[in-house]
């Protein structure tokens, strides 16, 4: 246990060597890293009391809170997991949760969905005073170590069939994550990150972690609100907010005045107005574009474009602290300009879903995390994202992956939309077939010429139907509706 | 085994990831990261036609060469370990390093001290022309994966008690270690070390697994020459270099007329002429004071004075992948402003001494590592670092380390030198005695006045003993020798 470090530990390092430094601002409340560990201790007492121990779930359904930052806080001192949950979600999905996590405390504030939920009896504890009375309640004591290996935050993500999974994430993984963010964000101790995000998405949660673990300040909003996140970056000296496209755009319409001073914000270049009011940051990963690829179960960003400046690849290079090898069928590496799924090892990486054992050995089949997400390696060794996996095509014994013709197709300057199925084949097993919907004007001769141009001939469609909308289930095509409509069948593995 | 990530796993990725980028320069020889990965592979094919395999050492008799970076790569391919020894001790020094270490295989460049040791059997190999042929020797093969906690470099340190200890360090920990020097230091992928001081010290060591953790290009010379260096900063663009106070004023003469471009070198402010030839970097590491607190047990750094800016401490904060307790008997945390050893836990740490059972027991007694240092935390949190341990007098049940007491007598216009030891006491089992050198004017009286206006008076020599020169073992007082002369004994413990 010498070298187990877990989320738990850091803040008692923290109430050691930052005792004057801010933890968290949260509307009135107001926390040191000291007051911060005093609360959670007693947290992590009052749900030991209640009957939570190693491996038990405690489930958060509400607004941003530093009471989120406070039960994982505490579950990591416990060796429980702390879930925050999309409380967006209809009653319906939340019930789902609920069965399926089997949380031992739940935390929770009153909503259309969330208040027909609680139980009359059971650990269900209402955010404010009665969590304030339930924290209060417990003792200042000590807790048994806990490896930093144990799952500590539970996401979820990833409905492969319909219904969402949980990744689980460990300390350990949580922290490595955190030091690459801080390595490409280029964090210091000052940094303060605004939780203008939901903190049940990772995208929020990372930035909200790596803030934690250098000792830096988390500053909580419980929603998005464009002029209460200007008024709070002006305050509390924000460094960063979680803001992209639309939300930069009513930032800006909200200060148009200059009402509130943003020049503590460190941030990509996004348009004059931004840009004059905030301090456009100079770090990798603010200098081109932000991100790269990612996903819950990788902790995160596996690859970062600030990794790979200039490079071809649209997802950068992978994080310090992965491995990534794009493979074929049967765990086979393939070579560079090859489209392959996205796999990793690494300090980073989920410690699976919880209770999904068969999934679980599947999606770690050959010792590596399979993202279910196809990409490819560049000559520079860059890697581009191509799209969800999701089903293979076989043709004439080669692999055709649906979402890398649908790319090539994309391009075409006719084409608004266009999905890929395989339908039967007597001599090729499975021929490719694209349902394509035009925005301009395009032959079906032209359309596969288009695809031969860029792709193996093997890819390119045999037949192409034109239709005036591409059926989605959510982002990707609904290939079930897909294959009804035009024949599709005879898919290898079904 | 899919969260482990060895050194060796790191060069298959940068293989892949960065396949144009310079990975080693030395000399003649120039590496991109697939020929490394390839010589790397071979290397360690051969050395286990050798017979060396997990836990088995490689030993390293020579000046820094890329051939270090190799069998370090190599033996973390193999599970094996490799140690670079400091080829400057005597052949009697290094006859007990062969004894010590018992190593596999053993590859040397002669010299007075190591010529002597080469055995006419057995794998020694000489560097240069033997090691190519043996590494060309190896096989393009697969190796079985290898869990990262493993030991992978030992370097030898601590003699405690005359003979030193061999620190093993697993690639979980150095890789740790990379990525805070990485935020500390701001790193990026660009990054250029020149390794100007020996591999045989973690201060080196630590910064060029840095560089290419984040695949950079390490540039490696023999050994420090002024002009050389200059050189090779010029024609590499390199960005740092292992250099402080006398090398780098040899530096800034070497390069007096301005010969070599040194603006690629990002450094800390030293004079005004090295400020001019170099660019003054402002990264935490470099914005004050570089360094912090530091061991080879602890993979480097413990502490970073650049994650403490404007703090009290002399040894700053602890790094962000460890948590540091100041504990006094009985791993007890002692409170702030109190003096006790600075003891440690988290990913950085080492796996033990080289078959030393008894020592490593006894150092990570209590579930922390004892540095075998002391200091204490300043009220902002920060940490002091008071000196070597060494040992500690019981008086009226109080205790005192000498480090503590000769460092207040020091502060005194009028002391040169100063040592602390213990004399048998019959009230008090012992008594606190002062053993003093004067470059000044000072009495007996004045002496132990001063300090008991600086420490608890119970710490304040009841006796001061006035000498030419206080007898020294390296930098530290020769307490066997002052006890011996001025009735030392009683210590606890002994």
């Amino acid at each position: 246990m010498i070298h187990s470090l877990t989320l738990s530990d850091v803040l008692a390092d923290h109430a050691r060597s930052r005792p004057q430094a801010a933890a968290v601002v949260d509307g009135e409340v107001r926390l040191t890293y000291p007051e911060l560990e005093a609360r959670v201790t007693r947290l992590a007492a009052a749900l030991a009391e209640r009957g939570t121990g190693p491996g038990d779930r405690v489930l958060w359904l509400g607004q941003n809170s530093h009471a989120v930052l406070e039960l994982l806080l505490a579950c990591s001192r416990l060796g429980a997991v702390c879930c925050p949950a999309n409380w967006r979600q209809s009653t319906d999905e939340l019930r789902f949760v609920l069965g399926d996590l089997t949380p031992r405390v739940v935390v929770w504030q009153p909503s259309d969905a969330v208040t027909p939920l609680v139980q009359a009896d059971g650990a269900w504890i209402r955010a404010g005073q009665e969590y304030e009375a339930f924290l209060a309640s417990g003792s200042l004591r000590a807790f048994d170590q806990v490896a930093d290996t144990e799952p500590v935050l539970a996401l979820y993500t990833a409905a492969f069939d319909g219904r969402p999974n949980a990744a689980l994430l460990s300390s350990a993984a949580l922290l490595a994550h955190a030091t690459s963010l801080q390595i490409v964000r280029r964090m210091e101790p000052d940094f303060a990150f605004l939780a203008s995000g939901p903190l049940f998405h990772v995208g929020t949660t990372m930035f909200a972690l790596a803030t934690f673990h250098l000792g830096g300040k988390n500053v909580f909003m419980p929603a998005f609100d464009a002029e209460e996140l200007c008024r709070l970056v002006d305050a509390e000296k924000v460094t960063q907010a979680f803001l992209f496209g639309q939300m930069i755009d009513a930032v800006v319409a909200a200060n148009a005045g200059g009402k509130y001073d943003l020049s503590s914000m460190r941030f990509i270049s996004h348009s004059a107005e931004w840009d004059a009011m905030t301090t456009v940051d100079d770090s990798p990963w603010c200098r081109s574009k932000m991100g790269g690829y990612g996903q819950t179960e990788v902790g995160g960003m596996l690859t970062f474009l600030g990794l790979a400046p200039g490079g071809s690849g649209f997802a950068g290079r992978p994080s310090p602290l992965v491995q990534v090898r794009i493979l074929g069928p049967g765990g086979i590496e393939v070579p560079p300009g090859e489209v392959g799924e996205i796999c990793a090892r690494g300090k980073t990486l989920f410690s699976g879903y919880f209770a999904r054992p068969e999934l679980n050995a599947a999606k770690s089949a050959d010792g590596w995390h399979h993202t279910g997400d196809l990409g490819k390696r560049e000559p520079d060794g860059t890697i581009t994202f191509i799209g969800p996996k999701l089903r293979m095509i076989k043709s004439g014994n080669e692999n055709i992956y649906p979402a890398e013709v649908e790319r090539a197709l994309k391009t075409h300057p006719a084409v608004a939309d266009a999905a890929v199925i395989g339908v039967p084949d007597d001599t090729w097993h499975q021929a490719v077939q694209a349902v394509v919907a035009l925005k301009g004007e395009a032959t079906e001769e032209e359309l596969i010429e288009h695809v031969k141009g860029l792709l193996a001939s093997y890819k390119k469609p045999r037949r192409v139907v034109f239709v005036e909308a591409v059926p989605k289930k959510g982002f990707t095509p609904d290939y079930d509706a897909l294959d009804a409509a035009h024949g599709g069948g005879n898919y290898p593995g079904a």
